[in-house]
């Protein structure tokens, strides 16, 4: 019988052990949580673990990154960067995918991405050299880029990684913007943080004004 | 471009969307649960991603049930039923492999087991006719079990299940016993309910006695 030194959890066959032992090496997924998943597709048809599995696999062996934006794609461009109705001008620089999902998810976009994979942050060393950047300086001046629109997270490593692209577009006809610091929808003012409370001060809009669809 | 009407999540890709559905069916795990597990997959190295599919699929294909006690299973019996070292005639009954697993992890165990995959209730459409109750009486026959021990929740549905299979094994020369129901290691008094304490109560011990290995 297989011991798992880790959680001392002692399993009855080698095949529920495995299968367990790879779910549990998901991020988040602990072996509790991992013996559950698969006591679960144990009970499923067979036919629907294969499916499950297939997809798995197929994933992750014909996913591709998009040439012009870096964003997940099935082909060579993404479904965005190859959707003719998007603004080809207006590039919004996000951190990863999941930010790109997000802003999709509001429907208010309607310009392409640029997928940096990651932020300038020296500590864990990152540096500009290992982002795309020289690809977004390419894309704004073969797509005479209107505005570069910066949607990173409000940290020192997305304000260095701003200020780093900023100056290497210096000099080029383009606007660049980033997206509003401000009190969240919902939130109580008394519990924001100063930053948060100086940002949302200064970025002040007219009453009334209405930031719509593009 | 593909949109899930239910999260409103929108993908940039078909095969990410049909790899974060397939997880997302999976018990407790949500539609950005999925998304992360499947992101952190893609970071993966292709092999290690095989691996993880094959591993589900082929303990799906290839796992067996225990043909004595109903446990999970590598080939006809499991790694319990097959050690000669544990003893035949100890037969302790619980729901589902999870138990096995927890009442292993205690290590003071010696016996073998009989999962009976569900408890009697009739409220879910399970009756005794839908548990292997017929082939632990048989067992107990051949075996000539000393002692059945109920390892079941403490529930109304436990009860029952104890309570219909104490009547098919009347007559026969085994000891049945439950599991002591009572205060947990560590648990508070004053927040236990009436029953458990009524029932830790009734089961009291001399002071000192020592519930050993057997």
């Amino acid at each position: 019988m297989a011991i798992c030194y880790l959680c001392a959890m002692i399993f009855p066959s080698s095949l529920l052990e495995n299968a367990v032992n790879e779910f549990s090496r998901l991020p988040g997924i602990g072996k509790k949580t991992a013996l559950r998943l698969v006591l679960h597709l144990i009970k499923q048809e067979q036919g629907t673990v294969q499916q499950f599995s297939d997809t798995i696999a197929r994933m992750r062996n014909e996913i591709r990154f998009c040439t012009r934006c870096h964003n997940i794609a099935d082909s060579d461009l993404c479904n965005i960067c190859s959707d003719r109705s998007r603004r080809r001008d207006t590039i919004c620089v996000v951190e990863n995918v999941r930010d790109v999902i997000a802003i999709e998810g509001t429907g208010q976009f309607n310009g392409t991405y640029h997928v940096l994979g990651g932020v300038v942050s020296p500590l864990d060393g990152v540096g500009p050299d290992q982002l795309p950047i020289p690809d977004l300086i390419s894309r704004v001046k073969e797509d005479q880029a209107k505005e570069v629109i910066f949607a990173l997270s409000p940290t020192i490593q997305g304000d260095t990684t701003i200020f780093y692209i900023q100056r290497q577009l210096e000099g080029l006809p383009v606007q660049i913007t980033t997206i509003a610091r401000g009190i969240s929808f919902g939130g109580e003012l008394e519990y924001a943080d100063e930053m948060t409370l100086a940002r949302s001060l200064a970025g002040r809009l007219p009453v009334g004004q209405y930031v719509g669809r593009k």
